[in-house]
């Protein structure tokens, strides 16, 4: 039984190591946020702690933009609609001289900007709907395989944050399921979402409009409409929390307003008498020289309200220049 | 080496007894239904097999009336919404004039399927709408642990099909990942799934309302709105599936026309290149003694062109007085 043993050893010190060793979180400067997080997914997993919880408790929702890559100068997915409706303008010759089609075929951001949530609304459903599901899917798959960052030349699932997929996979590897709510597109972000961040299409939340079901030529089809936006940002957060997980997060993590909602939604107790653990996390970008820094007056994932709840709420902030050894991964 | 090689063979061989052993789904009588399963499950699962599928594509979808749990003399859902209405109906003295509320306080059950779909709607809009998540949750969990079936005595939750119960299990046990896809209420569903089925809320899909978040007096607050029907049934089940899930299941399973778009969607090829094997499954109601016998002029569960297509798309058909040695589960 000696050498049995042994194997049961070496496998707890192995599992041991991965899930709590040096090697925890290596993007990751030392310092209290880092022993934050530590400390509260020690307390949770620990079945002899007050704090714990059982694995089919433990969902974390994670922010996209901003929180697990980046958002400048312009959310991506805005930056792939203004690339489709470019690669479509042959077949609308109207939108050569029409708002806000003609500024995103001129690759005018700022005045495309400038059409406000009507016209960016315009672009998206000119670029997202009427095609089937496949067709989409297709077109991001190949826009994210050619399209590069104007100024990093990174790939776009290149522009995500090291030490955010280490903090993903250290929940995981704690029993926790990672999901992504996102204002974002929730069929765009699932082209990439799995293999860039180990989080299945069936975990992402996004943003969606109608869809229906058709046979076309023998052929089971969906098709996304123009109708029936939904918009999973802000108070619509916690909604898509509710449609599709149905449970409380135990943690939240955003980088902006429109984070707010799933954050309180997150760790705010129910009744005085829920007295268990929550933990939510904001990604403060402070780093001008290896990425960007801005918050409240930034036009995209702008900072403010957020900001100024975290001391009273207990959510810990990333200061990204201090606590991050390293913003994004190697080059493929 | 020789004793660490002897607990993998052990570990091994204690898995094969799980997933292919004698045991195996041991309420499905031998036949030609449960060898298509588990022929299906060890070629879809055997590395070695052409048909092999890894495990984050194992998708398997089953309905619920009819297919997890009984739905006689009526859909379990429409039961819990004329009780409700009926304890509501102190607030309400309007009610006791008005169709198809009078109907619901009297108990008339054919008068209230007679007010049609219009009158339906209205029974569950009193019931489901203009409450929090978490009363509504309260409120079902209540009515589940007091109700009982008028025919057989037993809690609703305790009409659920032995052998699906052994299925699900079955297919958890072989990598696949099972969800509830379901015209019932996704709330309603939710509150029992977990216990019942040992299928998480987050792998629930259903028929849903609108809903919004606010804080009320501090406490971050789920209401249900009356708006915003999304029927999960028909045509309406692909769509579910493509929001909720966003990939294509390998195993589908139902027992009434409401799951036909939802098998054509699984199980029928998307190109000519598309050799992967797919599964159907459906269970047809024959068995008159231990639970009840119905198919084409049912008003619940009417199982009419899906039967007829089952053996143009290779659907396996579930006969239950032949193919199940017993129908529920012991009583608590």
């Amino acid at each position: 039984m000696r050498s049995i043993s042994a194997v049961w050893v070496a496998l707890l010190i192995s599992t041991s190591a991965a899930a709590q060793g040096e090697a925890t979180l290596p993007s990751w400067n030392d310092g209290p946020t880092k022993r934050a997080i530590v400390e509260f997914v020690g307390a949770v997993t620990n079945e002899d702690s007050p704090s714990y919880v059982p694995p089919e408790k433990r969902i974390a929702t994670f922010d996209n933009d901003g929180c697990l890559w980046a958002e400048k100068p312009l959310y991506f997915q805005l930056i792939y609609s203004v690339d489709q409706v470019r690669q479509m303008s042959d077949a609308h010759p109207e939108w050569a001289t029409t708002e806000p089609y003609k500024s995103a075929i001129a690759g005018d951001l700022n005045s495309l900007l400038e059409t406000g949530a009507e016209g960016l609304s315009k672009i998206v459903v000119a670029s997202h709907a009427n095609i089937t599901a496949d067709e989409f899917a297709r077109s991001v798959r190949k826009w994210l395989a050619e399209a590069r960052h104007p100024e990093t030349g990174r790939a776009y699932d290149e522009m995500i944050y090291q030490p955010m997929l280490e903090l993903l996979a250290y929940l995981r590897a704690n029993g926790f399921k990672t999901f992504i709510v996102s204002g974002g597109g929730i069929d765009f972000m699932r082209v990439f979402a799995e293999e860039t961040y180990g989080i299945p299409p069936e975990q992402v939340i996004g943003s969606s409009i109608e869809a229906k079901f058709e046979m076309r030529d023998g052929i089971p089809t969906i098709v996304k409409l123009p109708g029936g936006l939904f918009v999973d940002d802000k108070v619509g957060k916690p909604v898509g929390i509710y449609q599709h997980i149905g449970r409380r997060p135990l943690f939240a993590a955003g980088n902006s307003d429109g984070d707010l909602a799933m954050l309180q939604y997150t760790t705010i107790p129910r009744s005085e008498m829920d007295a268990s653990r929550r933990f939510g996390l904001i990604v403060h970008h402070t780093d001008s020289e290896r990425e960007w820094a801005y918050d409240r007056d930034s036009h995209v994932g702008r900072l403010d309200k957020a900001l100024a709840e975290a001391s009273e709420r207990g959510w810990t902030v990333v200061d990204m220049a201090r606590d991050w050894a390293r913003i994004f991964p190697e080059k493929n």
